[in-house]
């Protein structure tokens, strides 16, 4: 069994808070002393910043044999030959790729407490038989902790450094379980927190007590457009309008959903006022009018590939939904997932597409793809200026994969590869 | 990076001549003393044979806590609580899952040295881009030699235990350091030849050489069903029913050879009359008739989802395929699918047709794709009875996957978490 590298992973993702750091924004600039704890990542074979102004390869912003100087929390300069500031970590980062920290943008991290189950059936019946019972025999705080702190070491395995977590609603203890753990993991993190009345469950104490004080953390609220959540949704929307978050929602994942017509649903409950505060997952059985509907808003949408394969639940219309302009993030969406594979979620998103129409052309492309899961995501929540590439000023949520591995060999095209060849096992 | 367990998965995977063994066919059968080699693994967490009469779980034949004797290198017994003979090495099989190594029913080896070419385009322009310059300016003899033990690195790592490699009309330096490669990676194999009269290449001579010695290999003929290649396609049967082998063919990959009538051509060449040694990759595009067609003859069908997403070939009729009663095995193919990821491979079959047929019902389940990728590619290469499944007196190709890691815990079902949860690094 491979060791995690938790330690080395969460040393180059979080950083640490910076006492005072020097900027240099432009390829090739120098910072000569600093104040705080850096790291210089000394000529990458190839660094992704993800920012067209820093590089070649358009969306990409690529970078060749280049450096990353990160000071305290933040990216303080990329480019060619930087000088190391005193008192810097240098690492040796031949062979590798650098890149922004992937935007994982809808998951359920308590599920891997049931992973495996149900693998022969589809959503409907994934829930009836996987989640229902968990209802009225609720997951304990213990429990909800470790199933959190188990998938966010998988997080970390894959390289993913912001996660949005969608909780459930299996009241309070539960609750705080899984908030201790995405805090604990020290991984940015969007607590999407599905709150009810009935079991005194409070997200504006829990935001008081686990967000607000977290500079990781951001709440979005949670709720499901189905008919017997109806007064549930209108709830969760004017809490997630007064606290000017988002409201994260499930919708046409499953085509027996149409009927429900749970757009009508959100638009009945006011939901529509939250524009792009509206954060729709899986939109798979999205009509021409909701497609429309969904871009006049300006909503998000979190694709989920992998998990759509293993519930049947179908092919989404990637290509007409980013046409539409839709920002699209991907999403690993725990238990219906289970492998924690980045990369797989990457190719399964090109994939399945091109499958459907008999076209590599199709979108996401590979360029598209790697973008979707970083600064896509990170635009998504509303977060590029903070993260999703390695733009000078950002946070330093960064990866580094080392291609120097049997499946990179020979590395000839990484940028494809790294879509095409990646495994978790390269992200150091 | 996580170093390969060569050493170990060869010494389980192969076993060593055997001087003489015993067998014990039945489940808590004993042996008390051994000649020759042996190894007990013990108390396995979950042995999957699939051999139905060994265990539960149908296909599976399922045990738990079991045991597994290799002796030479032939299975000995597997049972409950078996008495370990003297000389044997004991291994704790505890949290582990034992089943049959991998059949990699179609594979283009040398590819590793393509990896990541044109990424962006389908199967007409993935040859012309990657492979057809090749043959003006052939891959030398050290070049494939290379590549092909690359590639054969890579299946080990991910399990694979037998692999039938699609060889190129690179002709004779090329086609030695290919199948040199093979036999000293000791895998077992089914090497399909490309042969041509223009560059001497002899299949017979290759067949002597290196196929006639070595108890781990056997030969298939290569040729591809175009109008452009008619004449070869007739040699190539010819040579196959000398021989008395298969005749290896990609057959309707992509949408544009329907127009080409590739059954007509092969149909034409007198490779009908080759009956169940006609041996058909890809698959994808056939009509009503054409399954007909292989179901009349005894052909194998050999799957390659990963490949079939990446170049936007399609999506094979699986369901249809297994209906009309064809044997499906699962392969890796080369440069296209690029990720040498059998778990994958796995949840791509089952979750491509999910995601078409919105059935998670549909043909393969994840019984019969852990079938198709081990048992049901022995039956397509005619090799059941000595491999496939672990029934005493089959060949020792067994894999053990280790489940304590973190993309497996918790352990709860651990043939679904097989295919959804499993990863190359689970291989020990």
């Amino acid at each position: 069994m491979r060791r995690p590298h938790i330690g080395v992973c969460l040393g180059l993702v979080i950083g640490v808070m910076a006492v005072g750091y020097a900027r240099a924004r432009d390829t090739g600039a120098q910072t000569s002393t600093i104040e705080g704890n850096g790291y210089l990542i000394r000529q990458a074979a190839l660094v992704l910043t993800m920012d067209p102004n820093l590089g070649a390869g358009g969306i990409l912003g690529q970078l060749e044999d280049a450096d990353v100087l990160l000071v305290g929390d933040h990216i303080a300069a990329v480019g060619v030959h930087l000088s190391a500031p005193s008192g810097v970590h240098v690492i040796d980062g031949r062979g590798m790729i650098v890149m922004p920290g992937f935007v994982d943008t809808h998951d359920h991290l308590w599920q891997s407490l049931i992973r495996g189950c149900a693998t022969d059936d589809d959503l409907n019946g994934w829930l009836s038989r996987c989640t229902s019972s968990l209802s009225t025999h609720p997951v304990s705080e213990a429990d909800a902790y470790a199933g959190v702190r188990l998938s966010t070491a998988g997080l970390i395995e894959t390289g993913v450094t912001t996660v949005v977590d969608w909780s459930a609603p299996f009241g309070t203890p539960f609750i705080r379980g899984n908030v201790r753990a995405l805090t604990d993991a020290k991984l940015r993190f969007a607590f999407a927190m599905f709150g009810s009345a009935s079991d005194g469950a409070d997200i504006v104490a829990i935001k008081a007590e686990f967000i607000d004080p977290n500079p990781l953390a951001t709440l979005q609220v949670a709720t499901h457009p189905a008919p017997f959540f109806a007064t549930h949704v209108a709830e969760a929307t004017a809490i997630a309008k007064a606290l000017g978050v988002k409201l994260h929602v499930h919708v046409l994942e499953n085509l027996r959903q149409v009927a429900e017509d749970p757009l009508g649903i959100l638009q009945a409950a006011g939901a529509f006022a939250l524009g792009r505060d509206l954060y729709t997952a899986h939109s798979i059985h999205l009509s021409d009018a909701n497609i429309a509907t969904l871009a006049g808003l300006g909503a998000s949408v979190s694709h989920q590939p992998l998990s759509n394969m293993r519930l049947a639940s179908g092919i989404m219309r990637y290509p007409d939904i980013q046409a539409a302009g839709i920002r699209i993030g991907l999403g690993l969406d725990g238990g219906t997932n289970d492998t924690t594979d980045l990369f797989n979620n990457m190719r399964a998103a090109v994939g399945l597409q091109r499958a459907k129409a008999l076209d590599a052309h199709a979108s996401p492309t590979v360029a598209e793809v790697l973008r979707a899961a970083t600064m896509g995501g990170a635009e998504t929540l509303d977060m590029e200026s903070q993260i999703g590439s390695l733009t000078p000023g950002k946070q330093a949520d960064v990866i580094v994969i080392d291609t120097q591995a049997l499946n990179f060999a020979p590395v000839l095209r990484p940028v494809a590869q790294l879509v095409f060849n990646g495994q978790p096992q390269n992200v150091k």
